[in-house]
């Protein structure tokens, strides 16, 4: 057989396999894996340069379905090169599966979670820059899209990034098969509409029709010869290509074919042909980043200083003695402090712009090759990457994140800037951890010991100046909280900026004869419990402090840890949409300063 | 003095009020804000027909300042025309103040917050959307934007939509100062490459000198004249401009300037010109749509129905009353049931494509000219506009939406689709209103609600049809429960899906001897405190199941509304990530099944 000939009779088993496993689940979307099987088939014979068989190493290429309800074939396309047999193909979807609806790292093949769509594009441009700037090895980074997706900012920020990088590195193959969900897609089979857009944002293009394997040839062919620029490869496709039941057809998205015996005949039936993708040409390893060494910085008893830039200063020791960690920030550097990183280590430094979703698609895919990264920006625009962060869990990325700017404590930038939702939303982060330093040396200790946690961790840090309260060599391990004042009457529960207003409300309440304990609940997630139970049965009431809105943050993680308890708890937290001014007026309006504190804790002992 | 002269004049004039204003506030953003002012000199002298003496005419132009941190500029502009006085501008940033770090509507001349960059201009989609649409008025849309949030995917989202829509009543102006908050921008002083984005977008450009006045007056008349494209002014301009200290420099982003005084001399003083702005052209009304009446759909006792799909009964239902309501979807209304609203009152259906960012804005961005409107996706997908929906609320915008396919109990799909962190995302918006029903009469209710809600309200619909047990008549204020089945021994508390495993598990115990009683708590928040309360009272215990992660939902909602309560609780949810699966076996799984439900009941009462 031709090569030509193979790779349609491949092209025709991927497509098989793909309503085959669809009909045994019931589900699943045949019609998107048929429209880009020509495209895979090329890939799988002679372009992509994988060894399946090694998964790890990390010189291969890396194949990204953005797609990821094209998971059927992505599925098939393993039976094809021999990773999984004919009999797990056909558990797609069952419970227990790895195959899943849509693909995830259960997994070895498959690099990161896909099915929220317009993710793939952004995660590629982080693998590319990690083979381009960290590993310094020639893998390609291939990402399958859909034409809808394009649709999606994220892809758009991705495009951007690539080009700005001069990533060649990165393909982009575009399956523009028309059909979304509900219709026609906003530009149909109009391939020069993603062309131009493509082409001003610095990438090159080429336009194909998806179902000639002569035409896919030369384009992949292209692709690959790289001259600085990244390429989409845009091709005109047929949904649900081959079977005339679907194929171009609206109403057929999402459902397994209705008469799959005769539509794999139409396809000419089941075949079990097997291919064998190129292994990686260079056999060079990953380039290694000499470090000095050095010491976590330490900051003295009673100096006062923000936990923003103690973020900064750890950081950039921890890149002094790790050359596996790396900084991704959204333009604020200057306001995050990771601006001491970049400058002491800019090589492994990622500028990613006001672009918030790209920053942390590139952290998730920069981790794939186990690089380290710490992403930075304000708390509250970390809200604006909240999909990604959620589906990074699902891809069980490692993700090291840092939110400045957190609450009313900001003062005059007004509300736009608080981050007052971001632990609820770390919180409901599936695995996640949620640390919130109230001092420097806190913070310093927090941040290497992110370094090594798996799962997605967030750090909230303060924008104003607070007092160091710990000695350098107080440890803080996760999951833990420090009681820094005792006493038997009533206990204060703080963290970050509140746990200051909390240890000012006890001096109050002792002059007055109350005796406060003071818990600083640094590990929000996951949650002291033990101390917190001990505190609820040895004092007469809890009273919790936060600067956050009153809903899934630190209070009511207090109440899950002290479920069932009768010792009665106080929630404060901030109820009114702040304005501006100050950082003591907002404290103070929102209920929550010292004053605040002391009120709730004489009503609760009184 | 001619015309030319006097915007020069003017433009110094806002660059002096601003210095003003961030002096005396001691913050804030003077050079953010230099850069623009002769763009905005010239809007208010001659272009923007805006009546500010009346701010609430459905005829007035729209200008949304998207660099929000430029509010020293737009606070000039307001005094400038008379809106505001001298002693009010001075009060910038401080607290009690309406002219906040970022601008917020507390001041009627601003309809939307802006600080969260990108966000401007998807707004200014969906006003001008309403322009065009809704209120068929000729009323322009104004947008100035800064250089460095062209990276945030939000505006191509709206760039795309707008060249889609041929909003020719949408002017970007765009001020091109170079200068980022830490550095450069991706593209400088490169007009052409933020101009071949825009055209490749369908748009059309006009690149200028953006301190030249004869440019800018020839820029903004030729964008006033409407040939079917959105139009992007694209000025090249100084940031600082005018003060030699500053100008094009950076280090000086976001800092009150040092010396002011000399700052204000090099700016020729202070000056007290007033300007006063062209006056709406049209005396037209809104358009009214017209409305043929009918009844809320109804379900039969018994019945087995999706809540999206009564969802989407509903929302046509309510379509057919009132004609102020709208609906946007982002490319899944076959999923979402909100096609059966497009396909009865298409000239109020919005498809806003893959595109989740873009269809909040524009849902924000209607809701400006007082229309009603429901957006819907996904669960999971909101998560993609969370950053809208939070600063959503800080504008104080009426917002309906809708996510369906909630949790595990999707099924098959895996966990990319499954949401499971909405519920505390949406909890911790301010402000907002979180229902979730478990049957279709009870969503059709809740829809109807919805409609008259202030605020954000989110409706939460499971994926599989679920039994009718309320009769069509039922009544479900927001903030009230119900109890479902009367018992005194444990109280099983459930939502959606849980409230029919939660209803199984009774009728076990009860064959086993214990009485449980159930309660829909069908509003997550405001929650039925008192319900909860005296559940906690008058049962031993009580059993929360959510399909949800722990954090953050109805159980923690539950824990608030109860603390101090000595009666012990278990809280039921997901603790694994979950694959695919029937959704049976996936609640299994999550432990929130009728078995585990009366498993956790039987060792409270046991």
């Amino acid at each position: 057989m031709d090569r030509e000939s193979f790779r349609l009779e491949l092209a025709q088993q991927l497509r098989v396999d793909s309503v085959r496993a669809s009909s045994a689940a019931g589900s699943g979307h045949p019609t998107s894996s048929m429209s880009a099987a020509d495209l895979v088939a090329a890939l799988l014979d002679g372009h992509l340069r994988l060894d399946f068989a090694h998964p790890e190493d990390p010189r291969n290429d890396h194949l990204i379905f953005s797609k990821g309800h094209a998971s059927p074939l992505l599925y098939s396309a393993l039976k094809a090169v021999g990773a999984i047999d004919d009999a797990e193909l056909l558990t797609f979807r069952a419970f227990g599966s790895r195959l899943e609806g849509h693909p995830t790292p259960m997994l070895p093949w498959v690099d990161v979670a896909t099915g929220s769509l317009g993710q793939g594009l952004p995660i590629g441009v982080g693998l590319a820059l990690a083979a381009r700037r960290l590993d310094r090895l020639p893998y390609r980074v291939w990402v399958l899209c859909g034409d809808s997706e394009m649709a999606e900012g994220s892809v758009w920020e991705a495009l951007e990034h690539a080009g700005h990088e001069s990533l060649d590195n990165l393909i982009a193959l575009v399956d523009v098969n028309r059909l979304g969900q509900t219709g026609e897609t906003m530009h149909g089979w109009d391939l020069g509409s993603y062309a131009a857009r493509a082409r001003a944002a610095g990438w090159r293009t080429l336009e194909i029709d998806g179902h000639d394997p002569e035409q896919i040839e030369t384009a992949l062919k292209d692709a690959e010869a790289g001259d600085g620029r990244p390429v989409a490869v845009l091709a005109a496709t047929r949904k649900g290509k081959g079977v005339a039941e679907v194929e171009d057809k609206p109403g057929f998205h999402g459902k397994a074919l209705k008469h799959p015996d005769d539509a794999i005949r139409e396809l000419g039936g089941v075949r079990d042909l097997r291919v064998t993708p190129a292994r990686p040409e260079t056999t060079a390893a990953p380039h290694v980043f000499a470090v000095r060494g050095g010491e976590l910085p330490t900051f003295d008893l009673g100096e006062t200083i923000a936990t923003r830039r103690a973020y900064g200063e750890a950081l950039r020791a921890l890149g002094d003695r790790r050359g596996d960690v790396v900084a991704l920030d959204g333009e604020v550097s200057n306001s995050t402090f990771s601006e001491l990183f970049r400058d002491a280590h800019p090589e492994r430094y990622f500028e990613m712009y006001i672009a918030e979703q790209q920053m942390i698609a590139a952290a998730i895919g920069m981790q794939v090759r186990g690089w380290r990264p710490f992403a930075s920006t304000f708390a509250a625009f970390l809200t604006r990457a909240y999909d990604f962060i959620r589906m990074a869990a699902v891809s069980r990325a490692d993700l090291r994140l840092m939110g400045s700017h957190a609450g009313v404590a900001i003062g005059e930038d007004g509300p736009s800037q608080m981050g007052l939702e971001d632990l609820a939303a770390f919180r409901a982060v599936h695995g996640s951890t949620v640390l919130y330093p109230c001092d420097a040396n806190q913070t310093a200790r927090l941040v290497e010991t992110m370094a090594d946690l798996p799962g997605i961790s967030y750090l909230r840090t303060t924008r104003g100046a607070t007092p160091v309260i710990y000695q350098p060599d107080e440890e803080f391990p996760v999951g833990g909280s420090k009681v820094v004042r005792d006493g038997d009457d009533v206990t204060l529960v703080g963290a970050g900026v509140t746990l200051h207003e909390a240890l000012r409300a006890a001096g109050t309440l002792e002059r007055e004869g109350i005796r406060a304990r003071v818990i600083d609940l640094y590990s929000i997630k996951p949650v002291d419990a033990v101390a917190l139970r001990r505190a609820a049965s040895e004092t007469r009431g809890l009273v919790t402090a936060e600067d956050h809105w009153p809903e899934g943050g630190l209070g009511e993680a207090v109440l899950s840890a002290i479920a069932g308890s009768p010792t009665p708890v106080r929630l404060l937290a901030p109820h009114l949409m702040p304005g501006s001014g100050t950082p003591a007026e907002l404290l103070s309006q929102a209920g929550i300063d010292a004053a605040a504190i002391a009120t709730a804790a004489r009503e609760l002992v009184g």
